[in-house]
């Protein structure tokens, strides 16, 4: 509700961007996990910028304190608060911004609904905030090891080219977080291209959840994909959520769209060791709310960046009408940005789903 | 969590498909409010089948009845419960389902996590159950009413088949709940046509809220789109969803996506009153996860049916591949009885936030 | 929060006096555990009323009845919904009361509050708003079955009088549920006394949990005992809640107070099978928030029935002076009822926490 | 749940005794509320040691910094998080505690449920955990104001005496918190002379709410005085808790007990100009669970100081029988520093339940 996500494993975010730091408190994480700092750093390097000439140049170095619940290289069971300074924040840049209400930003309904705004940088609609869920998330995918469960994400269209090819080890080799090899170098001209003109690009990002436990989420309301949906959509530019084959499953019929079942293994065992087998995943590894056990798969929105350069009409907090540049540092595609941070988010879904099951199954 | 839906207006939902009742307990309603059974049975008389020959041929007759939380035609601020038998329940259709997986169903699933099920009419997992949402939304709605909000859901896609024209007149007189008069006829046939095949079709629903409250949502995990998308998630059949422009936007430029703002009416008022007006509202009436006081509008992806009539390859309980042909009655198409829904579903999300943002706002 | 009772077992409560029904939904539940009707009646017994003749006449047959969530005798995972039906509910003697506040009754808050109340027997206020409590403790206690915890109620004070004695045996052999054998005959003609007067008595509960799991709990707000004190203060009439020797420790020097450790078996087995030992279980079973294995044990003040026949001041709903005098059937004392209540509470506090624990803990 | 206090008014604290820093942060904070570190270091200030003779003469300087959530002097509703540094934390003095588990202390249960621990300082279990309740109920205060309700606590009782009067003057003149001058040099007499002798002594603290808000609370498990009863036995060292004349109510008889409504002001007014009034406020300002609007009063018992200097019998943590001279500085009398935290916790629960009353009733 509101800053805190999660119902067993919690994450508490605070902290705006021109503030002085943005944070977490984690809470529901199990005793006697390792848990450096290192650990979750790797994680926050990945979200950011300063990569390639298409993303933000600010230079960000977010490093991260843990500040409590952790005792000599483990966790104790007790709230595990994580700080990271903000600094380099230029606030004068957004002193113009003070009674300006940005095209397709936070800033007007912030002010409608609270009456009063950190307009610095977004305040705490800025993109900072996100570092919270990251941290979050890095701890969770420290659990997730415990079951072999890995979480990738990639770029799979990006200004609506869709690629076909997935190779999983592209990803970390190019600052776009594509899988798509050859469709690399034509997507960067292009980005390269929108950048000189002070206008960016969106598109679509695929995660995938290689060996999930299966049995994770329940009939009704908390079906998996319901908790993915949200935490998805929790995050800022984010426009839409499929599971497996999504909006395409709509337009089939149903001898089409529907996946037989080829295998059901070891029912009864431990999560970690049972699952339910289809031909094609179509569904995207959730069956009537609850995980086969086969990868999961689904596809996320992303609106292109709302911070362009060009000139854009708009309106000002007294409700003119004016003409607006924006100026500061901003990225032409948000994309490769925010899949680290829906990496994160399907960790702490699939965390708090574990505990979740564990608590009522028992095994 | 599970089986509850909602912070502050809370839907609790029990029952299974062949037992002997399902209904909702739901918790947080403010008194003082005129309900009776009345004005529960209209929306469940909207999710009810047998008006058509391409929906299931099932004759229920879902007759509610309040029995708790009500006084004299008045809600008193306790739980409302109100429970609905099931009747018209053939079990027998059921029995030699009992061992065997349908495809594309939660029965393998459901086995898996709990190693119990009631097999009969899906049990639990069963359509029945969101009898429990349909009552939940017909209180919500009926709240809803001192803000004039209104909540239209119709079928914006069929098969494949995008509808143009959006005429809600036109919605309550057909039995596809299409808004597209010029294209009911063509797409009746079709489905008749389908059916006959035993085969079944999916589609796109649209969700349109008319004059909402403005200033709904929080902005990080809050997220007014984010609760949506769960609450629609949630849904049987639901594979994807999209707000606003959706999965449009991610494929546009930022200067095309960006939605200019042209006014900021009544800043400071009761929510009710003010809001922020963008050029076409491209972003569903939700700007940075707090509503802007414009329609709010989201599409969600249904797939076609599951139960199919044709012979389907799946697995029986011991994993051992056989063929199936699904018999009983069965929809050749589910969107239109997802519909309200959706709706109801909708009204729950409002309904909650409208409660959150009254106890941290105070207006 | 307001009728929903518990974390992850939880339970949600509707229902009033006079209306048709009371009743619960159980959700949390694990699968496959054995239940019936029949183990939910004995409990619902044990409250009912009609036993002796300083209990209230009315004669209520309280016969529950599983509607949901059990399948051929064992539980599925869904929500579990039982339901009590109300009869010889003679609204009539509660219409004289319609405009009248009762002192030390909820009439008048309640009324303030909400601007509305449905004033038949109390409404939501009333003692029948128990059976949904007693029925999730029969289910909580059915699962405590595996951990061969019990939990046992009787009256330690009736009137001022402290009973030094416990012979758990006794306890339902009397209808005062008193642990004294010696001390039953005075306090049971001192009641029979206090009946002819047309007044009441109260008392002081103590509940001990036998062979409760060791380490439920956790350090700072999820102490085991504010659990415990928050179940209990939830029921009617209950004014007072001390863990261990409470109040009395509080008189002591530290020297006194303080319990000397005296073993710690197993730690890092299954809780179940660990535990702590004190020399004398000064802290009633837990320390610094968590259990230590021993018995847990504390006391709970009840005051006097507040329905007495004599003739009282109070006031009307437009706040006139008036003199009442209550008719109907009341208990001069309700020590003995409380006492399954407490039970109850207790139970859903266990397995609630033995959840939390095996969610974050996992064992 | 475990590490968050709060419904709508959430604290989720954080941090141990010797790391580097204790803090909270707290969700669902109104906008535009007035608040600087200036207003919630007067409440830490209150609960810091150093000030006498009798108690810790650790010195710590507790100084909170507040690093979100408020702008420009002014909440924006978002979460505020405030840190507090430790130092002065003489992590040598308890480096001999690591294997030794304290009596009447969380060590050996914390050890059996979580199987590592932060030995130093009691870890999580720290009285300097309280830091964080402290912070959030500054906060909650500060609401607290619109409504002019104000909590003042003190020393009812210490080592067995208790005080008859009660001047609200003295409270904040000595270092003991009593409120009754006259016994005041007896009792501080007696505590030098408790701490020669290595040893230590507890008490019962009353706190009353002057003039809270009416119809605050609801009449099933949201009970106002459950809320308070949790909040209170979260705190270390609280033993029991009692509302009104608690367990000496269920010493009388129903005509004493009982106690005469006399008025009944402006109901359906906004509820801080509503109330109900009764004789002689037995019930505590709640009755039904809903406060009256009356000063809400309750007594809770604290043991004394489980850190003592004399020789202790105890186990180490392999189980083997051990004497024990706990070093360090420590308090010979906790209670004067647990009444701001209490102050704190009815605060919150105040706050919250403010916040839920809003949420349904709207006024």
């Amino acid at each position: 509700m509101m800053n805190t996500f999660g119902n067993l494993f919690r994450v508490t975010s605070f902290g705006e961007s021109h503030g002085p730091m943005v944070g977490c408190v984690i809470d529901g994480c199990p005793p006697n996990l390792e848990l450096s700092e290192k650990n979750i750093q790797k994680y926050l390097d990945k979200r950011c910028p300063g990569k390639s000439k298409i993303t933000s140049e600010r230079k960000e170095k977010d490093i991260c304190e843990i500040v409590s619940g952790v005792f000599e290289g483990r966790t104790t069971g007790t709230p595990i608060a994580v700080l990271v300074r903000n600094h380099d924040a230029r606030s004068q840049d957004y002193e113009k911004l003070k009674d300006v209400f940005r095209p397709s930003h936070a800033d007007a309904t912030y002010q409608l609904k609270y009456g009063i705004r950190d307009y610095r940088g977004g305040g705490r609609s800025s993109g900072r905030e996100t570092i919270a869920r990251v941290i979050g998330g890095a701890v969770a995918q420290q659990i997730l090891k415990s079951t072999k469960t890995k979480i990738i994400g990639f770029a799979r269209e990006i200004g609506g080219t869709f690629f076909e090819n997935v190779d999983f080890n592209f990803i970390e080799e190019n600052p776009l977080r594509m899988a798509d090899k050859k469709e690399f170098e034509k997507i960067f001209s292009q980005l390269q291209k929108i950048k000189t003109e002070k206008n960016s690009l969106g598109g679509v990002v695929e995660i995938r959840v290689i060996n999930p436990p299966a049995g994770l989420g329940s009939p009704v309301f908390g079906k998996l994909e319901a908790d993915l949906a949200s935490a998805c959509l929790s995050v800022g530019s984010v426009k839409g959520f499929e599971i497996g084959e999504g909006f395409t499953l709509s337009r089939m019929k149903g001898s089409e769209a529907n996946d037989s079942l080829v295998s059901f293994l070891n029912p009864g065992l431990k999560i970690s060791q049972s699952r339910v087998q289809t031909l094609r995943n179509a569904n995207g590894g959730i069956l009537g709310g609850i995980s086969t056990g086969e990868d999961i798969w689904f596809r996320v929105a992303i609106k292109p960046t709302s911070s362009i350069g060009q000139k854009q009409k708009t309106i000002d907090s007294k409700g003119n009408e004016i003409e607006l540049e924006i100026e500061g540092r901003h990225d032409s595609i948000i994309v490769p940005r925010v899949i680290p941070i829906l990496e994160a988010m399907t960790a702490l879904v699939l965390v708090d789903q574990l505990f979740l099951h564990r608590a009522q199954i028992g095994k």
